[in-house]
């Protein structure tokens, strides 16, 4: 079962984006896209409180970042077709290990861990005349929802096999199968988004007025966009490869992700209608 | 002045590197290197009450996370030498609209609001054989710490022109100075740096041995590793660009660091002793 991608998620005040919001998406389909081409993603939650009372030490209430690997998708035997963000870790990191009851915000909100997520691409350095109209081009997405420990079997397995094949398609099936202990030692949490939001910002520079009409600065300073993506190198064979020769569809991946990666990115470069502003822009992300 | 970067962070029992730990650092120029190189950081937060008290609603304990940009660095006039992390943003934004007396925690902590920082590369895709053993090729850093907003003018100027050529080497001096109008609506935030770690993985899979002796496995799974870097494309000129060539300096940072990226993730992939691991690992990031 997939989910209807053509759905948006609700606009609420915690996750409209209030500035330049002509770049903001709500829809499934633009904000699953970010966060499941991205390699890594953001995680951010409340660790346990130390003492173990937020409430009579508030400077324990420091949020805390882990880079997870992260991927959207809706599991066909949950009787459910809302997206899950599934995130792989290992069951002794510091994320994992946080107990429902340890955390204040679990006695407050008993369906889980309240988390935020965040996928960043950063698609090109926009360059224009004067620093302050200097920005990326890039492609974010945040989801705020409730994390909890996947407990089922099967729907841990599935959740496995779309995070491995999420890096490298079709990597589960040309694997060997996990083994009982290696599932066990192995946790998946799954996230239901409560809210979601995606900002784009796919064109060439923008500068005022004043300064493209001011031609000693036009002539001098170089303007428009490095197109920036992530790109694959030649695999390189560890020590015990028994493989002769590189699998043709990984290599066919990656050549092809290589174009498409850096296709898209001098796309969104070449994107936008014209790079002139009357009033004093608001450049950074 | 620039900072000792041969000290090293505290090690303390928020920050210490739990699993894993012999990938930890704890040096000024190992975590500086990572979030300076890096074009992108992830900022969590504790976004204000929306009902002011954030003690009779808990469930209102809901960190948020915003990309920015981030770099570290030391204000020479500062009379401190204690290194800084400056981040980039618009007034407007959810960050920069936070005042001290809006959040519960600067109410504790009167020196900033508590922020986490993260900055991750991932270098690499590891590939076992099996899905278990897989992992990333990844240098992380993490910070922890109080943020401000940067009030003195000097300090800002200074931390604009860091951030900026820290994006692109000499585009602050290679560019029109910004205007009084434009200093004003770019808010800068400093991060004092209160603890902080890094994690590096760079070298190859590592499989048990049970499944490195299976013959037929190791014949029919290719492992090895994938190198990832973040590469810059042929630069995209803008509508009203007046310079008929790319400058020599940007063609050639541009050339030097896709090198240099490239020759560092197959550096990575090829890094570490042997393959073959007697216990059940621990991959993930």
């Amino acid at each position: 079962m997939d989910a209807d991608e053509t759905r948006s998620y609700p606009r609420e005040s915690r996750n409209v984006v209030n500035r330049l919001s002509k770049r903001a998406a709500y829809d499934y389909e633009t904000i699953h896209g970010i966060v499941n081409a991205a390699s890594v993603v953001h995680v951010s939650f409340l660790p346990p409180s130390p003492s173990g009372n937020y409430y009579e030490n508030p400077q324990e209430l420091l949020p805390m970042i882990l880079p997870m690997i992260g991927k959207i998708g809706v599991y066909p035997n949950g009787g459910d077709e809302a997206p899950v963000c599934y995130l792989h870790g290992h069951v002794s990191s510091r994320l994992m290990k946080i107990s429902p009851t340890t955390s204040a915000l679990d006695a407050a909100e008993s369906d889980g861990l309240s988390v935020c997520i965040a996928a960043t691409h950063i698609d090109g350095l926009v360059l224009a005349l004067n620093p302050f109209s200097h920005s990326y081009n890039y492609r974010s997405a945040i989801l705020q929802g409730a994390a909890t420990v996947v407990s089922d079997g099967d729907e841990k397995l599935w959740a496995m096999t779309l995070i491995t094949n999420g890096v490298l398609p079709h990597r589960w099936e040309n694997t060997n199968p996990p083994t009982p202990a290696e599932m066990q030692s192995t946790q998946i949490l799954k996230v239901r988004i409560v809210t979601a939001s995606a900002k784009i910002r796919a064109e060439g520079p923008h500068d005022q007025r004043s300064n493209v009409q001011n031609e000693e600065l036009v002539r001098r300073v170089w303007t428009g966009v490095v197109p920036v993506f992530e790109g694959f190198g030649e695999p390189v064979p560890s020590t015990y490869n028994g493989v002769p020769t590189l699998p043709e569809d990984i290599r066919e991946y990656l050549r092809q992700e290589n174009v498409k990666r850096k296709n898209d990115a001098i796309r969104a470069a070449k994107g936008g209608d014209h790079g002139v502003v009357e009033q004093t822009s608001t450049p950074s992300l």
